[in-house]
C-alpha cells in the first residue's frame, strides 16, 4: 500500500496500564525490572507509572519509587499519567519523566457522563483551564486525545463525523491558547473498532486535518485490535500504543471481559513483516514479555511470545 | 472495499482439529453436545472427525460414534476428514457425512519431505491415484489445497509464484481425470502470512485463475489470523476455515507455540461489523466456545466469548 509509513513508533503501555489492572500487589522492584529490561528492546516511549490517588488506585502508591527505581536508557522516552495538577506536580518531582500536556475529550456523552460526571458543554469548558495548568508550569501541549473513538458500550456506535468535529474543537482551543497539536490519538477504549471504521475514521480525520499526525489506542477486548492496526497501517498511521504480552487485562484471569491493548511483540511482528522499521528487537521484546507473564504469575494473551519471530526461525534456516 | 464479499462461508473445525490437539481423553458424549450445538448455530460446515489410525491418533478412536451419535440438521454439511482409501472408506460407512475429494500439495518441499518422506515428484505422481480412488467410489473432487502457501518453519518463504504453479499443477491433472476443481485452499499451517502476503498471494492466484473460488485456513500462530482474514476479505475470499473458541492448540496450556485456526466467533464479529453475512447466530456461537471451555478444562484463546458481541450491546442499548 502507498499510504503504508515507513517507520513507526510504539508507546508501550504495559507496565502502567497492564500493571495497574492486575490483582494483588506487584512489588516495586519487579516492576522497575520490567521497565529496564524494556528500556534495552529499542522502544521509544514507555509508559511508567500513573500519579494518580493512592487511595483509589493502590497498585501505582509506589509511582515515584518506580520512577527513582528504574535506570533511564538514552533515547527513550519515559512517560507518566496523570489526571490532575497534584498529579502532574508529583510527575514533575521525579525529574526523570518526558513531560507532555495532552487534552481529552469524550466522543461518548454516555461514558463522559459516567466517568467524569460531565455533560460536552462541561468538558470542553475544562479545557481552557487545563492549558493554563500545562503552560503555568511549562509544559508544551501537542497531544489531542479522542476516548471511545469508535464506539462505547453504554452509547453504542459513535459517528465519525463526531470525531472529526472534536478534533477541530480541540485544535481551535489550543490554538487560542497559544499551543498547537500535531498529534491526534483516537482510542478505541471499549473495542469497537473494526478494521473498515478505522479506515473510515482515519481517512476523514486526514481530509479535515492534513497537517496533524495520528496515533491509535485500540483495545483487543474483541480480537480485532491487530487487524485494526493493520487498517491503521494501510492508511499511513505511524504511532502505536501497545502493552508488551498483552499486559493490561486477561480474559484468562478473573477479569471479565476486559483485555489490553494490542500486544506490542505481535504488532512488532506485523511491521516487521511489512517491511515497516519499529527500532525494536522482537527477540528481546518476546523476553520481557515473558518476563511480565512470571511477575504477574498467570499467562498473557500475546501469540508471538511463543509462536516465535519469523526473522529468528529464517536466520536459523538459513545457518543450517 | 468494492471486492469485500456479501457473504462468507465458514467450515468449523473446532471438533475434530481441536479436540485431536488436546492431551487426555475427551468422552464421546462430550464431542457429540459440541458438534450438536454448534449445528444450531447456522454454520454451513462442521468438520466432525479424522478418520485416521487409531493407534496414532487415539482420541480420534472414536470417529465413528461421534458422527453416529450426532443429530444431524438439515442445511448443514458435515465433513470428516482421512488419509488414505481405508480412512475414506471407514468416512463413507458412517452414511452420515458430506464426503468430497481434495486434492493436496505442500508448497515446501521441506515440510513435504518430513511430514510424507515424498519429493515433489513423488508428491504429483501420487495424485492420479488419488483421484481414482474418488473416482471408484464416485466421489466428486471439487477442491484443491496447497499446504504452508505461505512460508514454513523448515523451509522459510515460500514464493506466490510456487503457489500459482502449484495451483495450475493440480487443476490440469483434476482435468485429466475429468475432475473440476471448482475451490482452492491456501493453507497458512505454520502461521507465516501477514495481510500484505495474503494480498499478493490471493491476488496472484486469483489473476491467474479467475475462474476458481478460494478458501483460506489460517493458524493464528503468531497472531495475525484476523489480520489475514481481513485482508482476505479485502480480496473477495469468500470460504474460511475457522475454530470455535480458537481451540486446536492453546498457547496456556502444554502445547508449546501451536495454535488452532483463528477462532470462529472472533471472525463472525468481524464479519457482521463489515456488513458480511454469515448466517451464523453469534450469540450461540459464544455459547458453543464457552461450552468447549467446559469440556477441554481450561481457557482457549478467542475473544469475544468473554468481551461479548456488538450487536447484542446495540440491542441492549436501545432497549434501554
Amino acid at each position: 500500500m502507498s499510504d503504508q509509513p515507513d517507520r513507526v513508533f510504539i508507546k508501550e503501555e504495559g507496565p502502567r496500564e497492564g500493571f495497574q489492572i492486575e490483582r494483588g500487589e506487584i512489588p516495586t522492584e519487579h516492576k522497575i525490572a520490567l521497565i529496564d529490561a524494556l528500556s534495552d528492546t529499542g522502544l521509544d516511549y514507555i509508559q511508567v507509572a500513573s500519579f494518580v490517588h493512592p487511595g483509589k488506585v493502590p497498585g501505582m502508591a509506589d509511582a515515584e519509587a518506580v520512577v527513582a527505581g528504574i535506570t533511564p536508557r538514552e533515547g527513550v522516552r519515559y512517560t507518566g499519567l496523570w489526571l490532575n495538577q497534584r498529579g502532574l506536580i508529583r510527575a514533575i518531582e521525579t525529574r526523570r519523566l518526558h513531560l507532555e500536556g495532552k487534552l481529552t475529550l469524550y466522543a461518548s456523552d454516555a461514558f463522559l457522563r459516567r466517568n467524569q460526571n460531565r455533560d460536552p458543554q462541561q468538558q470542553l469548558a475544562a479545557q481552557p483551564e487545563l492549558l493554563r495548568m500545562y503552560q503555568t508550569h511549562s509544559i508544551p501541549v501537542r497531544t489531542g486525545f479522542v476516548t471511545a473513538a469508535f464506539g462505547c458500550n453504554f452509547e453504542g456506535d459513535v459517528m465519525p463525523e463526531k470525531v472529526v468535529h472534536l478534533v477541530g474543537q480541540m485544535r481551535t482551543m489550543a490554538r487560542d491558547a497559544g499551543e498547537d497539536l500535531s498529534l491526534i490519538g483516537l482510542g478505541d477504549t471499549m473495542a469497537w473498532a473494526h478494521p473498515e471504521r478505522i479506515r473510515r475514521v482515519v481517512g476523514m480525520v486526514q481530509d479535515a486535518h492534513p497537517d496533524v499526525a495520528l496515533s491509535l489506542h485500540l483495545h483487543d477486548t474483541r480480537g480485532l485490535g491487530i487487524a485494526n492496526a493493520y487498517a491503521g497501517l494501510q492508511m499511513g498511521v505511524r504511532h502505536f500504543d501497545a502493552a508488551v504480552g498483552g499486559l493490561g487485562g486477561c480474559p484468562f484471569a478473573a477479569h471479565g471481559g476486559a483485555a489490553g491493548n494490542i500486544c506490542t511483540e505481535d504488532f512488532v511482528l506485523l511491521c516487521e513483516e511489512m517491511g515497516i522499521a519499529t527500532g525494536v528487537d522482537l527477540e528481546k521484546l518476546c523476553e520481557c514479555a515473558a518476563l511480565a507473564e512470571r511477575i504477574i504469575g498467570h499467562p498473557l494473551p500475546g501469540k508471538v511470545k511463543t509462536g516465535g519471530s519469523l526473522n529468528a526461525l529464517r536466520a536459523r534456516i538459513s545457518a543450517e
